[in-house]
């Protein structure tokens, strides 16, 4: 596989072009050290930390962690690297300045973040599951727990993980069996069995603080009646090292597709000692608060498969040689043409770059929000910035992440025969990009998000927060006899899809009255479409920037041609894909619903 | 994994309700024998082979072959199989009778092979690489050949293999360095290395026959000096039986993504003793003779892919229990309703169902061909069966073994977290199928077979027979006041269908002869569109049967409704994925072909 390149001039045409992250910054508690230069650093230097450091580590990372009674060693060269990321003080970008964090905004770690799931999904995933648990202490842990634990954390010197599922449940966290008893001291006495453990054992760091969702010995019945705890592997000493064994065990790692550098775990939890965050029962909502952030995070795994994919296959496609062109000889001096001649190898190499590029973007815009929900400087803004976000979050996950499996799996074909091969890296990142559908909410999970609770139960209010702001952005460019034939193409489609956005919502509404079921039955649909509808916008938004800037001669002219080049390519050739989708959401329901279960069940 | 069930009733269903192949035997040899009772022993008992000796070996089988010092040892309970197979005379199925076949039509063997397929993948490869072999002795070999390899290899006791691709090239044959000199005693001297064999070398058969493609010293540039050999791995001692060791050897096994259980060989030739098939120089056309039938074999991985897939997710699907059902509870006994209650869970099931029994139709509809292609009576109808079948293949091959991709993908999301490990064997159906898009030519290539020799060049005439066939099927249903109203609507949309492929085709016409470039751009939509079409038109046809037999109550009255039930399915919800491509293919060819190399090269 060719060597992995950041695309730092991506990151910062879309921070300082396309979003003016700087204007928006100013609404952002520490948004004011996110100055032009501070950022070009960051990235730069993230870059070279991304390239050298941790993307080397992708394809012999693929070799898997070990488990040994209980320990698991990562992957040669995992722990190395580890130890020069918290030297180097990366994780601590966002976290907050009291517990030793820079403050900066999260979007600036959000981009970070894409670089270094890029560089090395598996690896990355060590760090981000810290993200999950520094976020979650940070909003509802008492202050002794954020002195405890969340300088550890925020150095990563310690490392932490979400604890939701169990082998009978994943999605419906209502059937959990897991117990905690309440010790005298205050502490809990925890029993259970967790199941799919993102870096729930390893060896990078000195200690792994696990947040545990559990039940209360009087725990109401269903998803009201779970609780949050964190339970440390070992125990905190009085002076905040690293003290006694805690009760929890790793019965052992799962073997998977991919993401073999990552042990998933199997965690024994007896008679663990937990302690409480928050208040009895409240658990699911505490984790909830996380899991938008946390989605995004899943999300730019589809944008890292896309854009790994998309380097690895544009390096072969220059130099592979096979087969003429059709329309005349393009290497008259080798025994055949490059196939990136072939125009339907260029429709898969652009496919995965619109993809990369385009979700990319969208990522980027949704962080925004991300910055207003965590640091916004008023409670308006917070709010704002909360729901803003809770609307773009299940579109990031379900569709960005799809699209990263379309996108890894034309990888693996323009290299043929080769592509399915490990040696060359490319069926390496298919097998990664495919758990991105499935953990943290599946893509049938965020789609019933989208229509029903971000949807049907806002009163369509945020999607026509969103499609009016697309209107805005397009009436000028259709109204203006001054816009190029390009922009006004990409203007009236990016305004179409806005309106048969809301028309379907409107429509499933409709349906919805009469039958419930309609609601999940075009439910994926609806989201795909959304996708694809959002990104159509991000892409409007960088090809109007790109040809302003090559119109004044600003920037680099060839990444703004290029930008031009594939927003073409996005609207002509691939924006289309949404049709098919537009298309079954409106289809009869009987054809899904009537069958009996034993349709299903012996045939 | 729930056990594997052979759908043998479908089989029949297609065989003798919906194809009528028992008047189409008349016209082939051996067809006599072929009498409906006789299929029902085959289907029978090759179901239980394949569900008893086979499909158990699956998941073991992802373990993987094993190479040491050029030897290479299959998994565990392989070559057990394998005897008990050539023990009941499975391989001889259709080979001639004069080498100990029993010279069924190869529609039989077509049909027993989707079943031997679906139970187990890589094992299946073993016997199915020999039957290339077999086909082009048969074709292209002297009776001396013949004589000495054919019975060995109808039997099972030797097996075979095709060479073609070599490091530097797979699609593009012209570009190959194997060379052959020939010697005094009329057979020829082989150097070089071919790579990606199939069941180039394993512990199943006491002799592997190599069909191998190479150059001789006066060959002609390109494609047109390419000749065929036969090089055993052991020489045929003077009585048949195996003689001395010939100068090929298995310097290694790839590691693939899937089919772990067939070993995929580099073969190196050193002074290997080969003898020429056919007339110098024409290695390619006799090869290309053997693909089309080789080709739908590929085909069918398609349609194991959906099949196995489906079973495992439908039988979880029914059992799996995670939240309430929208519109009601389900199961108030239970903690929760079986997640087949949900409408998208449901409706990734209908889409792997709906593909696994079209897609199978598609392939024996084909195999009517493939049997006049074969054995027909006489020359016309040998011809009449070649050009029908030349058609179908691209169609089958490209489109088929996508949506077994799409059909697995859908298999490992319907189990969750569970669908990502490999205990499951899920996520092993989906790293399987995916080579199918690749071998015996890529989607890409067969997209271009379709569009270029069968359409164009064609001038259409294959299109037209058979849209003009799609025609006559449906004018009558639409035509009769007696017609159902799902069987008018169904009819309706494949009449639409088949004006619209035929529109398509005639619209890449006429782009082609403004860029021709515009054919590759669009060959890939035109494919899966065309492989959308074909679908309708067998869903039609088995809609109708169905219909026809609950209404006459003939039958299994279940079998009838579920099918009734499918095919509301697909013209409802699948059939509307044809819409994408058919927007694509006429899009602006700007968008794809402008751009410099250098927009993919460094960027």
């Amino acid at each position: 596989m060719s060597d992995f390149k950041v695309p730092v001039n991506d990151y910062l045409f879309l921070f300082n072009d396309v979003l003016d992250m700087q204007q928006k910054y100013q609404r952002v508690e520490g948004g004011d050290q996110a100055t032009p230069d501070m950022l070009e650093a960051i990235f730069t230097e993230g870059a070279k930390f991304c390239e050298n450091e941790v993307a080397p580590l992708y394809q012999s990372g693929d070799d898997g962690c070990q488990w040994n009674q209980g320990d698991v060693t990562t992957p040669s060269g995992f722990k190395e690297a580890y130890s020069k990321y918290i030297e180097s003080g990366w994780p601590s970008l966002t976290g907050s300045q009291e517990f030793g964090g820079q403050g900066l905004p999260t979007s600036v770690s959000s981009a970070f973040n894409e670089m270094l799931n890029t560089a090395n999904w598996a690896w990355a995933m060590y760090p981000g599951l810290s993200e999950g648990a520094v976020a979650t202490l940070e909003d509802h842990g008492t202050d002794e727990q954020k002195s405890t634990y969340l300088s550890k954390l925020i150095s990563g010197v310690w490392s932490g993980t979400m604890c939701l599922t169990e082998a009978h449940c994943g999605t419906d966290l209502a059937q959990m069996k897991t117990k905690a008893v309440p010790n005298e001291d205050g502490s809990y006495k925890i029993n259970g069995t967790k199941i799919f453990i993102s870096a729930g054992e390893h060896d990078l760091t000195e200690n792994i603080v696990h947040i545990v969702l559990a039940k209360l010995p009087d725990a109401p019945e269903g998803t009201k009646g779970i609780s949050l705890f964190i339970i440390p592997k070992f125990l905190p000493a009085a002076d905040g090292s690293v003290g006694e064994r805690n009760g929890v065990n790793c019965g052992s790692i799962e073997h998977k597709m991919g993401i073999h550098g990552n042990a998933t775990a199997v965690l024994n939890f007896d008679d663990a000692t937990g302690y409480l965050i928050g208040s009895p029962h409240s658990g699911l909502s505490a984790m909830f608060t996380y899991m938008n952030v946390a989605r995004i995070g899943t999300a730019s795994q589809g944008t890292a498969a896309a854009e790994r994919s998309y380097q690895g296959a544009s390096a072969y496609a220059v130099e592979r040689l096979a087969m003429r062109s059709i329309s005349g000889v393009k290497n008259p001096e080798g025994p055949a043409d490059p196939i990136v001649c072939h125009p339907d190898v260029r429709k898969m190499l652009l496919t995965q770059r619109v993809i990369a590029e385009g979700s990319r973007a969208m990522v980027c815009y949704a962080s925004q929000f991300a910055d207003l929900y965590t640091s916004a400087k008023t409670k308006e803004e917070q709010e704002y910035g909360e729901s803003r976000l809770g609307f773009c979050t299940p579109i990031l996950k379900g569709f960005i992440t799809e699209q990263g499996v379309i996108a890894a799996n034309y990888g693996v074909q323009v290299f043929g025969g080769h592509g399915y091969i490990k040696e060359w890296g490319m069926e390496q990142i298919l097998r990664d990009s495919r758990i991105a559908t499935i953990y943290e909410g599946t893509t049938g999970i965020q789609a019933l998000d989208l229509i029903g609770r971000k949807t049907l139960m806002d009163k369509f209010k945020q999607l026509k927060i969103f499609t009016s702001e697309m209107r805005q952005f397009v009436m000028p460019l259709l109204l203006s006899t001054k816009t190029s034939r390009a922009m006004r193409k990409y203007a009236w489609k990016t305004l179409k899809m806005s309106l048969k956005w809301r028309y379907l919502a409107l429509r499933m509404a409709l349906q919805a009255k009469r039958n419930k079921d309609s609601v999940g039955a075009g439910s994926v649909d609806f989201l795909m479409f959304s996708g694809y509808a959002f990104m159509a916008y991000m892409w409007m938004q960088m090809a109007a920037k790109a040809e302003q800037k090559l119109n004044s001669s600003e920037g680099d002219s060839r990444f703004n041609q290029d930008k031009l080049i594939s927003a073409e390519f996005f609207f002509e050739r691939y924006l289309p894909q949404s049709s098919a989708h537009a298309k079954t959401i409106s289809a009869n329901l009987g054809s899904l619903m009537d069958m009996p279960n034993s349709y299903f069940a012996d045939s």
